[in-house]
């Protein structure tokens, strides 16, 4: 590989993931729920392969998902979007965070990342030829926060864009109103822009997920990015988006349409469908991702490790007083679980050496035997 | 978009399709078939979405798709690749080719395209911080040829890649054995890396396809490209695949990790089927390609245009005696057509000026109509 991809393996999902095969084991490693989503969507997707809709679909996406994108938008959210210019399809979260850095930020240029980062940003940040900065979430009691000094401290006169990602993974911190608007402020007063991965949007348990875009002076400087893999169990389809004003979507149009060009043809209108049709699912996966967060919580516990409070995402992370990447690297054999260590995720690993993130999106089944198998 | 990105606008195919639809012309522009491919392999995907195969498949791809594009390569062009190190599914051949190029050519060095070059190439070599070099396919009487002295003199201190895309698109030029030859040895002499997009590898009109990775000394500076979409009607799928020496190949999936991941859970295994179970439907396609081409090239003859001889993709070159981008421009709304100008394809439009693609990929129907409006 080029010496700047030189620093990143293979992912730590698809290291544990084949450990997780090999040995057996329960995977609460890599992010993606083990049932099916809506019924109805799948045979949408099913109806559009029968009809004939396995041709290119339009570069920036079916006209018909990106209507209900935005609605769905405004509707949960309370802020509008024009599905002509302002929504882009993309193959998964992952295309819209590399096509918007690759596409909006300058080499040379610094991107700032929140650590623990999701792996990919620090990836894209390396293949525009631009450097990462991090800051990193502190202990705040059960939890995390973010530490919105040294945020304030890391920008720099070459400082392009920061990346927000709440609810966060791998922690499930949702950031509250008072650090997004330090965010946004900071975003202002020092002309960034900010790349906002929101796929965790309606995985919320309790606390409401407040888009960073609808903040004073954001929405014309955030790129959000998010997907229909987590809300509606469909990590495989790779149906993911970008909003934006039509100035920062062009530019992450521009990268885009050379990545991938388009795809998914019969997913798109399956989404869409999904999007107008299924929020009472989403409200029922909700309360069921809430209540084995809960369990799992219990459960770590009762194995004696530290959990910490988690807000939303598929995740939980806890400190289990040992060497986490070691501790992930036996796991699958000792105990015949996959899960991630956090250190995987930072720049600065000191303080995140013992945590551990193990999903929960996984049927009551399988949690009940990952749990059996921890404890 | 950043400045990299700034030469590129949106893609030609995005621009003619759009405006095919708005004047309801018949679509000979963006290169997609209008009908469907092996009903079986269509039902092997539904089965899939009904089994719950919609979430993440490995990075590299689903064991058995790779196994099956493994075993089709041996089949058809007599090479070995390892389906587990030497294979790795895309999101379509346009993921391949950004990833190889991303991977694997360092930014400042130079790759060479062949003239004219699919329009992914160029940007793809941009946002690598590459610089492209262009060597002009020339007339050859009937068609095109390779200018191999021009692609001697191409090579610098610098080049890192040539493209090489054979069966050609825009032209339909395949490329022969003393073609490749010459390639081949050139790139042995410079030690240079060659990406192979062999994407109309099975469409060949009577010629047949040398996979340039067979020549003595390429298998292990060779990344060939190839897709299910052109193969088996399903551009819309984008599964796509990237063969190569395990090292190439590690540098293609660094960057192809962080790009999309991984995707088209249900198509995976589908596509697996076809590539073991279609190839009567594949040498049928092919035949009615054939019949279609020769329908086309009359058919412009007959309209007063002088077609080159095509040998192999979906296209069909002609010469239109005007400005060729004025004349794509108009012809949606003047004659019910779309078709796509050969100079946005070339750094050098000059001896492409005139020169005008026209897809003969569509249904008898739909070929007749266009046929019956341009003429
Ligand atoms: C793209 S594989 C990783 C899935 C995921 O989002 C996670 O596990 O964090
Ligand atoms: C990715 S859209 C372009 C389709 C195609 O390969 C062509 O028309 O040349």
């Amino acid at each position: 590989a080029v010496e700047r991809l030189q620093p990143f393996g293979a992912t730590i999902f698809a290291e544990m993931t084949a450990l997780a095969l090999e040995r057996g084991a329960v995977n609460l490693g890599q992010g993606f729920p083990d049932w099916d989503g809506p019924a109805a969507m799948l045979e949408v997707a099913r109806g559009q392969i029968s009809t004939g809709n396995n041709q290119y679909p339009p570069v920036r996406g079916a006209a018909e998902l990106r209507q209900a994108i935005c609605e769905d938008r405004a509707r949960n959210f309370d802020v509008e979007y024009d599905p002509g210019t302002e929504a882009l399809v993309t193959t998964g979260a992952t295309e819209a965070i590399a096509a918007t850095i690759l596409g909006l930020v300058e080499p040379g240029s610094e991107v700032i990342l929140i650590e623990p980062y999701y792996d990919s940003y620090a990836a894209a940040v390396a293949l525009a030829g631009s450097t990462r900065v991090t800051v990193p979430l502190v202990p705040d009691g059960t939890g995390f926060a973010l530490d919105v000094d040294a945020l304030r401290s890391a920008v720099s006169e070459k400082t392009a864009m920061i990346v927000v990602n709440s609810p966060h993974n791998p922690t499930g911190t949702i950031f509250g109103l008072a650090e997004l608007s330090a965010i946004a402020e900071l975003a202002v007063e020092r002309d960034l822009l900010v790349l906002a991965d929101e796929v965790y949007e309606r995985l919320t348990f309790g606390l409401v997920h407040i888009p960073i875009a609808t903040l004073p002076g954001m929405a014309s400087r955030t790129v959000t990015v998010s997907s229909a893999g987590k809300t509606f169990n469909v990590t495989g389809w790779k149906v993911g988006w970008a909003l934006a004003s039509q100035t920062l979507l062009d530019g992450v149009l521009a990268a885009k349409q050379f990545l991938t060009f388009s795809g998914g043809a019969p997913f798109q209108p399956a989404v869409a469908h999904a999007l107008r049709h299924e929020q009472a699912w989403v409200t029922d996966l909700v309360a069921d991702l809430q209540r084995k967060r809960d369990l799992l919580t219990h459960a770590l516990e009762g194995a004696g490790l530290s959990p910490f409070r988690t807000e939303g995402t598929y995740f939980v992370c806890a400190r289990v007083d040992q060497d986490a990447l070691s501790y992930c690297r036996a796991l699958p054999a000792s105990r015949g679980v996959a899960a991630i260590p956090v250190t995987v995720f930072t720049d600065h690993p000191e303080p995140w050496r013992e945590i551990v993130r193990f999903a929960f999106c996984k049927t009551d089944e399988v949690l009940a035997e990952g749990i059996r198998r921890l404890t």
